[in-house]
């Protein structure tokens, strides 16, 4: 059988993953495929110096529209990030008929509808598994490994920056700006953090996750998010001395009332194997009604850990791309015309457990004040850890551990207590999950 | 679209749980799927009194023949287990043209050539994502997620009652025979526990593990198989003490002479995320060469943990019914024309560290005797623990981790020492892994 042509944009970190992977083990992967997957076309911008790929076998453009014009290429992988000139290369390579692949979580998230639905007038399939949690086949799992299950829930790692910085401030005692900075060095995080730490990033990918994962439509814009720079090391100690790990993660789940999709730092038991899950790796815990808890761990960045689920949407496409689209899997998981309509819900009418730190005057009545708070708003307090003033101070931190409450009745009542007179600066509060 | 129709042959435990799931989650599949899936026969003994089907829209028999040779059935699911009766009804319903869903790892693993030759021939698939770790679905990662990678090794808790008992052994002090008979009666292990504790079970898994990985036939005769009824208290307790836990595995791994494919108990660092797989859960332990570690876990066993991984084989079965043969996923991963030959090493040929624990005199003079042997065979110590011995006794118990070596020169070295006159009783020796 003839070789599948394939047409790579970018030959980054990531795109020359990709190339380096898909030639050091085409062998391997011709014993998989039964043909040859053979790059013929890189474009990116610089290109000349690249000593990846044999010039003499490759196309090389800077202009990556040559390559998604070209009739030759069948498969056009996407690997250059961004919006506006992804989407338009995305949307050119479907016009003509190719199948895409992409690593592009934001564009996914983002504009994924208008994308699945050329992709599917066309016939033509997109592929990206590699836009969530890198090289950990999750994707596949959820649309099919795990496709008897009406999921329940799903809880994330999924930003790898995130989870080295907390990781490193639980280990070492270290400040946030302090390990950022050697994450900057380390190459994990970017100049711009913000994406990262902020929890953008884990936001364009619980969209995807949420949306396979229910059969919803992606709606980047009804996602919150929450980052981890306001995470303190007393924090994460206190939370250590109650048993508790802080990890940043992505969370969806299906209510009675609609479907919660939140990225917020989050307090869940040390005796999780998902709380174990340390330094840049990723990891998506998933319950499904029938197999009940799965886990998948690995690395959710990288060049080569990147390109082992970029290469393995390629192997998907080659191996299908003969096939009617009918008979493929569909592109979000679920079929276009079985869309659910379940509404996300805004963030006050979900539901979590409270760790909340108040910045209390040590004296009489204080927690019977603060208490009457909660019973009035109907909060369960599960436990109170009261850490003595410092020398000289007259400020105690009173940490308590709320049960499952509504985060509306949660706001009304941090109101209430940051308005009394006893109690200095805000209500700390990070949400907890027992993830069970 | 018509509903596909589906034959089950058995409603005990796993049987049941599929056709709850199928039942239960039917509309969630159908939107998948975008046709019903339809359980039309159900095989069975004492099959009258079963309520989990509907007796006016479902065939019921006692003879499973009956639903192979049934030209309506199109997809069979073998849940009967076992070894003779299992493969005439699955070799049947290929001969008869249908697709075939198993859990059965002791057919696949030891019958697996004759059927997948005969599937092939056929043009008919052969699915057993439920053979292998339960609910996890391990196998389509192996085939498809990872398809991109060179494999370079796996270490999985496949056994869940193994898994269970040694995780009671650890935390309560418990000794084996207790645990043993505690997880008879939760109904984790059968009555007759040697397929579990004696690593059987665990070695069907890898031998199937292992063919998917590197393109290898199923050579079930060739895995080195040793269980955990010898592992003591003092063992995991002194592994405790170094920093290890001793979790029985099943390893597969390339090497430069070929493969290793060996089940034994086995010490690993406590800091591995795998380590801390407890109680009756799996988790298998992936390393491929682009990916680097991956890792999944979750139920290896129970009703609806293992149906829904035969029911992502009918979902997958179905997805693709009308696609060639040859545009499917092969039955192994590998085409069949290009599966290697690369032999599978006798255990004397593999390599690994080792914890050894010797019951010696104390009387000086005696560790130098060991070390010379150990220098002899080019055996390097890592670490000695020496302790001392209890009140009135005259042996101390020499704990020794040694560096990787080859399995034979251990085999010599340790004859050698048990030939001291210092030495009481066997060495007794359980091998250890770093998985990094």
């Amino acid at each position: 059988m003839q070789a599948v042509k394939v047409g790579l944009l970018g030959l980054g970190t990531v795109g020359g993953g990709t190339a380096t992977v898909l030639l050091r083990n085409a062998d391997e992967i011709q014993r998989r495929v039964g043909r040859a997957i053979e790059i013929t076309h890189v474009a990116g911008l610089g290109i000349a110096g690249q000593t990846i790929v044999d010039p003499a076998k490759v196309r090389l453009t800077e202009d990556a529209f040559e390559v998604v014009n070209d009739p030759e290429v069948q498969i056009v992988v996407e690997l250059i990030g961004g919006y506006t000139l992804a989407k338009a290369l995305v949307m050119k390579a479907i016009e003509n008929g190719k199948h895409v692949v992409t690593a592009n979580k934001a564009l996914i998230a983002t504009h994924g509808p208008e994308i699945m639905q050329a992709a599917m007038a066309k016939g033509v399939s997109v592929c990206y598994e590699a836009a969530v949690a890198g090289g950990i086949p999750i994707i596949k799992a959820l649309r099919e490994g795990l496709a008897a299950n009406r999921i329940q829930w799903i809880a994330g790692i999924i930003n790898g920056t995130g989870n080295f910085i907390l990781t490193e401030m639980r280990d070492k005692g270290r400040n946030f700006d302090d390990v950022l900075k050697e994450a900057q060095q380390l190459g994990y995080a970017e100049a711009d953090p913000t994406f990262d730490v902020e929890g953008i990033d884990a936001a364009h990918k619980l969209t995807i996750l949420a949306s396979l994962a229910f059969g919803i439509e992606l709606q980047f814009d009804k996602c919150y998010t929450e980052g981890i720079s306001r995470i303190t090391t007393d924090d994460v100690n206190y939370a250590g001395q109650l048993g508790y790990r802080i990890k940043h993660l992505g969370i969806t789940r299906m209510t009675e009332n609609g479907i919660e999709m939140r990225v917020h730092p989050t307090l869940i038991p040390e005796k999780r194997l998902i709380a174990n899950v340390d330094g840049v790796m990723n990891a998506v815990l998933v319950y499904g009604d029938a197999v009940g808890p799965t886990l998948y761990y690995g690395a959710g960045a990288g060049a080569e850990p990147t390109a082992s689920a970029v290469v393995a949407d390629i192997i998907d496409t080659v191996r299908a791309i003969d096939c009617a689209a009918q008979q493929k899997v569909p592109l979000l998981g679920f079929r276009p015309d079985a869309m659910s309509s379940t509404p996300v819900l805004p963030m006050e009418d979900t539901q979590t457990a409270y760790y909340l730190r108040i910045c209390a005057q040590d004296k009489p009545g204080v927690l019977a004040q603060i208490s009457n708070i909660f019973a009035t708003h109907h909060i369960s307090i599960e436990a109170v850890l009261q850490k003595e003033p410092a020398e000289g101070q007259s400020m105690v931190s009173l940490i308590l551990l709320t049960q499952k409450v509504q985060e509306r009745n949660m706001n009304n009542a941090i109101a209430e207590i940051e308005a009394l007179g006893s109690i200095q600066g805000e209500v700390i509060r990070i949400r907890m999950e027992h993830l069970k």
